[in-house]
């Protein structure tokens, strides 16, 4: 029954005081006016047997019996506390203190937060990519580009934000002192104290808590590492498909200029026996259908030759057997299930 | 016979149940709610003598006696269970406790579907390569990048997975602890407890298991960033196969041009003498061929200049002798064999 | 009383003196020669309880009850020595010995400079990144690229300097002894070490104070990397918008040069009737509008032919159903808040 | 005389067999079935008194008096073995136990095995690279591409194979326990033992042997490594080259096509005087020299004045005075060799 | 007294013999044969009260009362050994043993080399890139590519050294045992033994001085890097300078193209009045006014369209009003100077 008191729902007090001022806080809780300074967007330490935090807009003190929230005005914070921290707070189904189900509930809205806007950023870039290869455009959508670019900016700082986030779980992970002193009730509750000796040991449980946001929080970084990564193979299939593109319009291109030369070439006699000079053809009857019959078939004969011309000149002097570039070399044999 | 006792194969039992409650289940093996929560993909630690892990859609608790396989309906995973899985455990040619057999056969599960992914992945994504840089070719096969895309998206996943793997691991073998927990049989059998004092230690015995599948993880993953790099040389190449493509066809281009252009100049000259004014030569008989032979062979010798022009005009202005970039700087004589 | 005694402002002397020889310093102090040398930018070490640092071209020494600024003139900090760091020094609020109000004086001001710079060097960057990747250009003003080339080259000097700050900062992170001997007054003032048993630890406050230090130099240093990729992803960017604008203009182009050459063809026709041979349709009346017809319609059947060719030509060979390179993968149900 | 009778050549022994039976093989060496399973490409562990280890296709086992060479046929190894492996480890110039002139045979044969394969990637690659960045070449040879591709490659595949070389030995000189297990004689000579106490250190002595063959593939990693980058800049270099070649090329063009474009805008004239219309100037002898003239001096002003256009055209809208992007910065005083 | 005997100049020998036996030397200092056999390009450690040291060309040992050069004939190295090192070994005004003078000098001699080579590469580099990211450039001059390329490989050649010489001293200030061998005078003069425990420690003085060379390689790597990252840098510049250019090219090549469609169209007419067919118009003398200034005009105002569609075109269809990219988000106020 000792327990079960310790964390009974009326010490569960919940109060958020932007009016108070910080130096009563001080003195009230014990704590030095630098503690509650809250100068790095991602904080989270002990002193005085109070947690306090900060992620970026939550600033909060924790104490065994009552969470504070400072500061929360207008930062869109309301509805999450009203409408889910303090039911939680509140749910007697916890087996754990207080500072247990506070932290719990904090950090569980961080990684929320961080993979509500992962979840924002991921479709829009899936689908501005997905257009954008499109093997059929011959141009990328140059507005795409733009909210692309928009969209990686947000995953770049949501990167950052993650990490930063990571590296101060980290910080607090590789120290067991910063973990003891995270478990406030343990130090204030005698009993707990007796207790953790036999059963539960409060330390070992906020190692749990922290390390399972922790792997939360690196499960997005690698989301986020596997969408900058697509991001990426994806602008280099846009350049192939854009170059594939300006190569094939290229060679028809070449191939009309070579038809062109041939017209001009052949039309060269045309306008020769244009010219107002005796030629001594102008009577004969047949003289018109042999020269115009020369130059149109002339340049189209021309023009094969052209044709061929490029095609045998495209094509590299590679000698005429090239060993492919890799033979397979991962065979099912090389690791198989080994019987120990 | 004490030991042969321990992990005979009668104790050898092996159940799934997914209609048991999860909250049966832990008061069955003293574990607590939050130890069945498998929040994470992969992972894998020891609790009240009990192993639980989890490796992707596979989720099982490990006892000394019995193996218990829970929620793996509609996850492909009954053909494994029965027709691998379950001969494994049954099998006598192990030396080792039961929970050593169950874990090399999870483990090996997971590693050889790692492996498998790979095998699927890695042949198509060669092919692709191998046709995407054929010399020959004029474009890239968009549709083919279509495919290299998916298929880079896919290994960038799998790269994931097997980090989180070789991580979740990594963990366990740095930390002696962990390693201790795991091997069950030592703590429930007083014989085995005693005898680790003289023979095989189960501890070690625990780390040279975990070890051998993080190599093997760390062979694949190997696999995987070679085969990651292949697709950036690749790309590599594409992009300047398609640049020389265009380069020779551009050159092509421009003597045209310039024998259209000479071409056009000369033909001024026919079009000048169609035109219907008095130019004193009309009735010279020399007059048609004269300029007509002008015309041919004037455009034909500029545009010989023009080539031999664009011939000069490429070539750039590099002194006569350039030293080669690199001298070979890898001696034989560098790194001889030591007899020490 | 006797703290306050010791920091109390009277012994709070601070003269800077670039004309006193650095070998009577020496003595003065006890340092050796090479103790200041400051041959690194950037460095911070306790010797004999004087604490000698070095902040680019802020070069100091640190007592107890003094700090000297060294070789201050035409390195721009008079300003910084006379109006902040002076009342800084000779305010009474702080309730730390004197060489941590200085020390933190002094690291503020680093901060502060560094801060000052990446500031300076960000919005240039982003207008000129704005402007470049601005859809509706043909080609990059290649004067804003010069700009562009100048602030990146500043920002990785900047990203070296932020680095050089935090290394040295967390080389004194890591070792406890040094920390102890930056601590000045606890091994000089009696009462404070004994203090230091009960209240406060100087220690400690001077870990917090560095720590503090090295998060803000970690944020700058956050940003200034993701400026770094910002950069990156913009050139792609612009790489793409250029490329897309070309194949436009090539495809307009190849559509002129189809035409041109339909009209070159039928043109042809026009110059064989212009010749001066007999055609047996000269006095036909109704001969001109029949070729004239059939050089203008011919032409324009054929230039249409030749673009609903180019149309097919540029379309891939795909499948007709190609399925979609990735589908959405991350489910809002793949991370639910797990109530513990 | 103790320690020469402990290396003497007599106890020298070198058989190979394949036929043998693994099984019987564990019995006699006291081994296990998993130790001689050799699952991983490289490895080298201690079990039992006797160095097991794995190099690519060499498997051996060494016990304090012979080196066993296990499944040896077919791998190319006979001449090493017969010619070089023999002969060293006969050799009586060491001073050192059998275990450590087996072993450091072994370790430099990977090591020139390594070594050689590095040595025929290099040269192929420098002269493909020498050739393919030479400046006179329009475009890239791509069967030289397609060599680059399989060097390539190979070097990614020598680059991994050297990391897990260099990891299987850094993880044994992590670990003095391991470099212990090694020094295979230090346990089974009670002489040595003594000694080792005095004079030469067993452990020591390898951990020498160790960290040198791990510096030297260090320096073959580091080579490579060079040597991948050298291929990035070369290709970097090839694309400007490429891309500067096109800009000229289609400057050429570009100043043909107004040439062209001159000519045919007053070649119009020439057809309009060649149309079938009266004209008034039809019998002035002079109109068509004037109206020729025209043509040709119209289309050359023309062309120059669009040529000049061009010229203006591309140069960029720059202020007369950019200053330049860098001053340089390392100065010669800023680290002056400091006089201690 | 004391201590000012054990380094005065008379034990200060010098003498290089390239002659002597290696076996000889071995025998004279107590050394082994395979300590003198420098297979590794940079090493540092002592043995039996000798320091063994190799910097590329400069191999030595250094004994507590005299510095040998081996192998220095050849390798430019006269200069610097008669110039520099003698007087500086000589001097007496270095208050600390013969080992700590001569370390220094040479290790001095290997900053200085490294810096050089980088201040030889640095402005060869600058000078190149400035001129190629000139915005003024319509193609990148390939013999500076050449120059660069070649530069920018002993870049890297020297980075790579830089890491090698600073992982040798890493390995030495990470073991305090290994600065303890160093200091050879504190070994061998018992005098300066017991005073180590009073006042200066030369242990420290070891580790000062190595870190002192430490961070003058970190600082070199640092310039390596930044110039590594400015080349790079400039290459995306240049890509897009030259993409620029290509492009402006290409409008005006397209502009021209569409004037000559035009021509082309319209000079049709003209074609189709110069063939020998009766159109009735022969005899009217307006006629030929109005059809040349029909083909005049028409061409022009075609081409009026065709340019403004060319204008329309290539703006993309993009939403009247995209918000920027990125806002400004590092706002002053973010990071404010703290006071305590």
């Amino acid at each position: 029954p000792g327990i079960s008191k310790t964390h009974s729902p009326e010490v569960c007090l919940f109060f958020c005081f932007p009016e108070k001022k910080k130096t009563e806080l001080c003195q009230e809780l014990g704590l030095q006016a630098r503690d509650l300074r809250f100068q790095h967007s991602t904080c989270l330490f002990a002193r005085n047997n109070c947690i306090i935090l900060r992620m970026a807009t939550l600033k909060a003190i924790l104490t065994p019996q009552s969470l504070m929230v400072l500061d929360f005005r207008g930062q869109g914070l309301e509805r999450w506390l009203i409408m889910e921290l303090a039911p939680q707070l509140a749910s007697l189904t916890h087996t754990l203190p207080f500072e247990f189900r506070a932290l719990e509930a904090i950090l569980q809205h961080k990684v929320n937060t961080l993979h509500s806007r992962l979840n924002d950023v991921e479709p829009v870039i899936l689908d501005i990519l997905e257009s954008l290869v499109d093997p059929k455009l011959l141009s990328a959508d140059r507005s795409k580009l733009h909210i692309l670019l928009q969209n990686s900016k947000s995953l770049s700082e949501l990167e950052t934000e993650i990490k930063v986030f990571k590296d101060s779980l980290l910080k607090i992970l590789d120290e067991d002192e910063i973990i003891e002193e995270l478990c406030l009730t343990k130090w204030t509750d005698p009993r707990v104290f007796e207790e953790s000796s036999l059963g539960i040991d409060h330390a070992e449980e906020m190692e749990l808590l922290l390390e399972n946001f922790f792997m939360q929080a690196e499960e997005l970084g690698n989301k986020a590492r596997e969408l900058k990564g697509l991001i990426d193979d994806s602008e280099s299939v846009i350049f192939i498909n854009l170059d594939s593109h300006r190569n094939i319009m290229m060679r028809l291109n070449l191939q009309l200029t070579m038809g062109s030369f041939s017209l001009t070439l052949f039309g060269l006699i045309g306008v020769a026996f244009g010219m107002n000079l005796t030629t001594a053809f102008e009577d004969d009857p047949r003289a018109f259908w042999l020269v115009t019959g020369f130059m149109f078939l002339g340049s189209g004969l021309i023009w094969r030759r052209l044709l061929s011309f490029l095609g045998r000149h495209l094509e590299p002097s590679v000698p005429p057997l090239i060993p492919p570039v890799w033979k397979r070399n991962l065979k099912p044999s090389d690791m198989k299930p080994g019987v120990r």
